[in-house]
């Protein structure tokens, strides 16, 4: 019998997790004047252990190169230091002087070591960061520091660009009479596909693992959750996700095989997900969320193609947001991604209803295909019946305010 | 020396080649009695050699693959039958049907073989042709067939879906005293993409040539045309193009080699060019057509990544609608083509104006980028120095028009 794993989706985020203090705060980091808090500390009072999966673009940004030399280098640590509205990407040596001047500044405040800090940024592409004002910012944030919910959602909203709310999810679990938190925070909104997006997600838990047995988790975590979404299939230079494990549950969840390992990795999958599916439903001007459900592929790999292809087609994500149920797109972009489907062997449902049965359409059901395509969530499923190839992905409706809103920055 | 073509880009079309007939009827495919002209007859008066490139996508339409079983089975073909406002694809045995009953047709009225009439389509997918109206058309088209540029017209307007205008081009050389002439007529607007798109092609020419020389030529004309445009990246399940060849010139073009093969080439792959952008510049809602120069990579295959990254890429397109020089979307979509990009070996252009040095952007050039990309036509050439690959790609923006415009069909 698996141990049950209890999800709160509107929970304050990483202070539901014993051992972590939070503060946003309002820097300018835009220049604007604009008042949004836009600089996030996450604090773990002791040494936690750390895993993290980064963008696989070729351009990364410095505080990713940054992140990633960090985690590398050791074992334990301690902060994570985030700030909006200037991804810090495409800045050469200086986007890297600026990582190591934040990391430092941020360790000299809260008495660690400079390589125990990770530093993240998202935003625009291409400038410096302003660091007078992230360094006002910084010792701003570490003097607020709390574990109370206020501040907690303070950190949440700080990291957000396009978005328009804050995401965060708790999730819990009992064994053994002891209680094992997992809560996460994360920013979406757009360049959201493949392998993660302008997307940061920052994961606290108390439970105690292993360095290599977190990253293993977080891994397959990643797989099934930030990995199987899709806004605009743009991916970003600054993808990454965090997660801190301070260990003072006392519970130990390195194997996988034992009840508390299972319920560990359970409530870190629930928790991703969770969290990619408000990035999803809080992608940039989207009016609906799009499940693409797909099966009897020849090979995972291949479901995936044509769930990617469908995904971020321009006219099957235009169609959406008409309402319209416009199989043929849907036909015409599976058939692009080139994996030997077989018109006439094709099942496809909206929700429920047959839509296509043996390449054959039921033309009779067009009044409840409507009805399906025009709900904000729904799912598509689509049966190649050639194999047993399976894949999942949360995808979104492209329309006009999301041209309006990125035609210029 | 290389023989001269002459490319006249407003020419009427497949009538500037001698032996050729056309007309362009309405007969209300559509079926909203809009009085659009809707079916095309192209007609040779001699046996022509043909050759033909369709589409790659899994879900082929009925019309192409009778093309593709015309084209294998005869060397000897006399005309092309094609209808707009229906796709005839995901239509089933009944598509395939209806493609022989429309070759059956034409043929018995131009007294030649069902198997020497190419059929195509283009349009919505997945309903079935009105039958009754289409051999009302073909019936009236052939009546109507004349060698003239009005007729020649009728018929560009005709293969029309979303485009906004005829789309026709005519090269001529002369080799020995003897003119040769290469005409083409094209539809495109949406479902522009890789290997073809909701395209369709026409080819005319009075060269003498050999099947398999005319399909080599095509192949080669189709890979720098075609098959290099992007206007929002989906493929579509009936991209035809032929090109007939009646050989009535009397000029032999089979030796590439040869001044005239030579001369052939160039004026084949002229036309091609010609008519691919005629396409992307009568992309749906588009309001400006970027050229992507990719040159320095490790390979063409790696340059063309690149290319299609950036050209499809939600975010670049949405920026070149607003006039914003946003070149870090241009880096994030370089980078996630993941081909091994180095940021700090890269240069980047805007036309002329240089905007990133070795990875190092110049931020004092604002200005002269800003009214670079406001034009309506501009280059962006990227070199990764990394090599001697390169690829050319004519991609467009991304307007909020085009999003209303295909919503619902």
């Amino acid at each position: 019998m698996s141990t049950a794993v209890t999800l709160t989706d509107d929970s304050p985020g990483l202070a539901d997790v014993p051992g972590f203090q939070l503060a946003g705060v309002h820097c300018d980091v835009r220049e604007t004047g604009n008042p949004r808090r836009d600089l996030a500390v996450v604090f773990s009072e002791k040494p936690a252990v750390a895993a993290g999966v980064f963008t696989t673009n070729d351009v990364k940004a410095a505080p990713v190169k940054h992140c990633q030399a960090s985690l590398a280098a050791r074992e334990d640590f301690h902060a994570i230091v985030a700030n909006s509205g200037n991804a810090n990407a495409c800045t050469g040596v200086q986007g890297w002087n600026d990582c190591e001047a934040m990391a430092a500044q941020a360790a000299s405040l809260l008495k660690i070591s400079p390589d125990q800090v990770f530093v993240c940024s998202t935003g625009r592409i291409g400038r410096g960061l302003p660091m007078g004002k992230i360094s006002a910012g910084i010792a701003d944030a570490v003097a607020q520091l709390a574990a109370d919910d206020a501040h907690s959602l303070d950190a949440a909203w700080a990291i957000l660009t396009s978005d328009t709310k804050p995401k965060t999810v708790t999730a819990r679990f009992s064994v053994g009479g002891q209680t094992v938190t997992v809560s996460g925070m994360a920013k979406g909104a757009g360049m959201i596909e493949p392998n993660m997006a302008t997307m940061l997600a920052f994961v606290a838990t108390d439970a105690q693992v292993s360095k290599a047995a977190l990253q293993a988790a977080l891994a397959e975590a990643v797989r099934s959750s930030f990995n199987s979404i899709t806004v605009d299939g743009d991916m970003s230079t600054n993808d990454t996700v965090l997660v801190l494990a301070n260990g003072v549950s006392g519970v130990a969840v390195d194997d996988a095989a034992s009840e508390a390992g299972a319920a560990f990795r359970d409530a870190l999958g629930q928790v991703c997900r969770a969290l990619a599916g408000k990035i999803v439903g809080d992608g940039e001007r989207i009016t609906k969320v799009v499940t693409l459900n797909i099966t009897g592929a020849p090979t995972d790999a291949g479901a995936e193609k044509v769930a990617r292809a469908i995904g971020n087609s321009l006219l099957v994500k235009t169609s959406w947001f008409g309402n319209d149920p416009n199989w043929g797109r849907l036909l015409d972009a599976a058939g692009y991604a080139r994996i030997g489907l077989v018109e006439e062997k094709l099942d496809l449902f909206y929700d429920e209803i047959p839509v296509i049965e043996q390449g054959t359409p039921l033309h009779d059901k067009l009044p409840q295909w409507k009805q399906a395509v025009a709900k904000k969530t729904f799912t598509i499923t689509m049966n190649l019946n050639l194999g047993s190839g399976a894949y999942h992905l949360l995808s979104a409706d492209l329309s006009e305010g999301y041209v309006n809103f990125n035609k210029s920055e």
